[in-house]
Formats: C-alpha cells, sequence, structure tokens
C-alpha cells in the first residue's frame, strides 16, 4: 500500500504529460483540418494567380518559346524578302486616325436583326481572323459558322439552360445585381435571331501524323488576338456582335456541333446587322492618358 | 503491495493503450507530410488544366459573367440608341475583301529600321487598341510605350540575359534545333533599333477607392483581343511588329517601368518600319476550309 501510495504520483504526473500531449496533438490536428477547408477554397485564387504569371515559371518544361518563332516542321525553312507599302507621314497619320474612328464607333450589341448577311462577307471575315500571328505558327483556332436554324435554337437551348442555373445559383449577389441595372437575364434572343452564330474554338493541342500530342503554346492568347482581328473585320464590314464566353456550355456545344476533344470553346459572338431599335448602354472608353505611358 | 501488483496491469494496459494511439497518430502524420509535396508537384498539371478549360468550373465562385455584360458601378445606366453606318452588299463585300489583303500582307518582323516614327501614329494605334471590348468594361490594359534608348538598351539587357538562359537550360532540345534552322538565337538586336518599343502589361486586379481588390474577369483574354485590334492598327498604318511573349522578365520589366503589383506583362511589341533588307521566313496560312466549319 504504502508502495502504491509512493508510486501513484509517478503514475499521476506520467498520465498528465501523456494526457497534455494527447491534447496538444489533437489541437494541432484539429487547427490544421480548420486550415484545410479554407485551403481548398483558397485553391482558385492560387490558380487564378498562375494564370495570371506571365513568367509561366511553373511550366518552363512545357512552354519554352518565349519568342513566337514561326517555327515550323519544314528543315531549314527559306527566308525571302519583305517589303511592304510604306505611307507617307501625312497618310499614315490620315489612316491610323480613320481607323482609330471606325473601331472607336463599334459596341457590344444584343439586339441583332434578323437580316440576311452575305456569306461572302463572312467568308472574309473569317479569312482575316485566320491572318492572326501564333504561337509557334500553330493556328490553333476553328471557327464554327453556324447559320442553320436548329442548330442555332439548340445552342441557345444548352446556353439557356445553364445561364439560368449560374443566374439563380451560381452567381454571387453583386453580379445578379449588376446584371438586373442593365435590365438582362439569361435569356439570349439573339441566339435565335442572329444570321450567324460564330463559335470560336481554341485547339490545346495538335495531333501528329503518328497520333502523338503537340501542344499548342499559347493557344488562349493566340485565339484571343485572332478574336480582335476578327471584331475589327465586322466592324470594318457594318457588322454587329458582342463578345461572349459561355460558362460550363462548352462540353454540351462541343457535343452538338460534334468537335473533337482537343478543341475548347473560347467564345460566342452573334453576328449580324444591328436591330433598328438596337440600344447600348451609355459607357465611355477610358482617355488615351489612362491607358498609354510614355517612357 | 498487493493493491500496487494488482494495479499495475491496469497501468500497463492504459499506458500500451496511449502509446498505440500515439504511434498510429505519428504515423499518419508522417504519411501526410509525404503526401504533400507530390501534391505541390502535380499543382502545375492541375493549373494548367483548369487554364485550358473554357468552363472555368473551379472558378464558378469567383469568375461568374459568362456574358461580357459591359457592368459598371453606375446605378441604373441609361441606354442608349445604336444605329452605326450600314453598307450595301457590294460596299461590304468591297470593304471586307480589301481588309483582308490589307491585313493577310501583316508578318511578324524581327529586322526593324532604326527610322523614326511619327508620335501621333502610335497615339493613334493605342487608343484603337483601347476600344476592344473586356469583361464587365473593366478595360484592363496598360500600354507603356518605350522611345527612351536608355531603357530601350535596359530592356534588352533583362531579355537577352534571361532568353540565354532559356536557350541554354530551359528549353528543349527539339525547340532549341527548331530556332537553329531559323537561324535566330537570344539576341534581340530589334529592341535597341527599333523606334518604340510597345509593353502590354494586363491588369490582373483593380483598386477601388476603398482601397479593395477587385477581380479583372477575363483580363488576359480581353487584353489579348486588344493586342488583335493593336496589330491591325499597325498593319493599317503601315508599321510592323513581331509578337513576343518574355519568358520569366515580366518582374524585371515591371520593376524596371515602375509598373504596379497588379500589372503583368503579357507581350512585348517592338514596333517601327521594317528594315530595307528585312526578311521573313516563307510560311503559308491555312485554306478557309481548314479553319471554318460551316452548320
Amino acid at each position: 500500500m504504502a508502495v502504491f501510495s509512493s508510486l501513484t504520483p509517478v503514475f499521476v504526473a506520467v498520465l498528465c504529460v501523456i494526457i497534455g500531449f494527447l491534447f496538444k496533438n489533437s489541437q494541432r490536428k484539429e487547427s490544421r483540418s480548420k486550415q484545410k477547408p479554407s485551403d481548398q477554397t483558397a485553391r482558385p485564387w492560387v490558380d487564378e494567380d498562375l494564370q495570371d504569371d506571365t513568367e509561366i515559371s511553373t511550366k518552363d518544361n512545357e512552354e519554352n518559346n518565349e519568342d513566337w518563332m514561326d517555327t515550323t516542321d519544314e528543315e531549314n525553312l527559306p527566308h525571302v524578302p519583305y517589303s511592304p507599302v510604306q505611307y507617307s507621314v501625312s497618310e499614315m497619320l490620315d489612316r491610323s486616325e480613320r481607323f482609330y474612328t471606325l473601331m472607336n464607333l463599334r459596341r457590344s450589341v444584343r439586339f441583332i436583326s434578323p437580316e440576311p448577311v452575305p456569306k461572302e462577307v463572312i467568308d472574309n471575315v473569317i479569312r482575316t481572323a485566320g491572318t492572326a500571328p501564333s504561337g509557334a505558327h500553330t493556328e490553333p483556332w476553328t471557327f464554327v459558322v453556324v447559320s442553320d436554324t436548329d442548330v442555332k435554337h439548340r445552342i441557345r437551348e444548352i446556353i439557356e439552360e445553364e445561364e439560368e442555373i449560374n443566374y439563380k445559383q451560381r452567381m454571387g449577389n453583386k453580379w445578379v445585381q449588376d446584371l438586373k441595372r442593365l435590365r438582362t437575364n439569361w435569356v439570349k434572343e439573339y441566339l435565335d435571331v442572329a444570321p450567324y452564330l460564330i463559335l470560336v474554338f481554341k485547339q490545346a493541342y495538335g495531333i501528329l501524323p503518328s497520333g502523338k500530342k503537340k501542344t499548342h503554346y499559347y493557344n488562349e492568347i493566340s485565339v484571343s488576338i485572332s478574336c480582335g482581328i476578327l471584331l475589327a473585320a465586322l466592324q470594318n464590314a457594318g457588322l454587329v456582335t458582342v463578345t461572349t464566353t459561355p460558362l460550363n456550355c462548352g462540353p454540351q456545344l462541343r457535343s452538338l456541333l460534334q468537335r473533337p476533344a482537343n478543341e475548347k470553346l473560347l467564345m460566342l459572338l452573334p453576328v449580324g446587322f444591328p436591330a433598328s431599335d438596337a440600344k447600348v448602354p451609355d459607357l465611355k472608353r477610358k482617355d488615351l492618358n489612362d491607358i498609354m505611358v510614355l517612357v
């Protein structure tokens, strides 16, 4: 009994240390598990940061052409002289002024007339988009031009179904409020009405004759540049559009249009003449001094 | 003593359970810490997939404007009628044909003349780029136009230093071979010679008057579209450039040009007249049938 009572404090001390250790440990675990979900919520921001990282340092082993070499698979590509027309200073000033005026009249238009548009004009507009530069001259774009009434309507159904879900469930309150102000909702009549829908796909990779995948460097930037030239060509021809990026509809639209797996939908542009009662929000553009810095 | 010896097995059993528990716990911790680094190595692939995923499904809570609503912070933005010039069918055909011909003559040119270019033309070209559409009308672009000889030279030093490392250490063998064929290397004389270097920065986020960050939706796509319009404007004015995306130089160039942290370098365009002996690789563009699909 004496030994027991003399040993008890030792056991109690040991037990206290052990219980203390366990308690500390479980706390650490708890704080770690508390951290975990916030890590996961934060992940989109991490991805976004990487996506916004021009250095692409994490992809150094994958995407390495820092210069958009017009590299092809041909051996010893011949070089040819290049001497385009050179304008006089006054011509340059005049041309650049007029082109600015023309482009500055461009607006995103959601009210499109059903009036038909000559197919040859669309051909020329797509041809023009195809003159864009691209990483390693991969030309990683496919322009699907839809004029078929039934297919246009099916596209509208797919998009409106997803947009309704976006508006009701996925979108933050702020965005829904912003959109309400503009009196728009998920009904996209122009998808039925516009004579043409241009669905712009980026080819994330190509398929070599051997069947192997070939990475298309900077495919999204290249296709976006091409879309910039496409918008300029539409405006030059007197046509209107609105730049849309249908969320969550890519796979369904890709499958509807039977595009291969390497093609991802980047943009959808309804194209036509503006409706006679077309309206646009009264937006201003930034001044030159707000977008240009001279060094 | 009898009590002690009769209690000892109980203490031993308790101790065994506790030690067993601790051991199991430390193993779990170990396996978790083993998992961590492989998660991190895998992350770039996940990001890359996300970057190529038009659905942006993992970012549903962050980027939700599937339509590029020209949303601003103004309440109840007024709408105004929009009725641009409409051309006759023959005019449209003629205009679209001529614009295609003009754009199709554009080539990426690395041999740029030191001949000065009127500053007003550059102003108009940047103004034109600023007419591009952008996600939620954020206009997330800054065009830094460098004509200062010393700054141009410093930019060249930064880029050539990084490019030499890229070529020698980072680039795959295949790419180095491809570039050899094109007889180019990491020496970029045009960075000194071109009268203007246009460094295009995307604003990954904006700063609200409250100091809070405001996400710029689709900033990279918007700025790339703007660059497409910029390329069209340069070509229209009779100027040449080459679309480059200097790898790993972003932070150094941003710091040299004293741009804020929310701006990331997307592209660098040396701008001028072509050198009298300018040559370009004899590349062909895809046929219309290879880039357009009719439905």
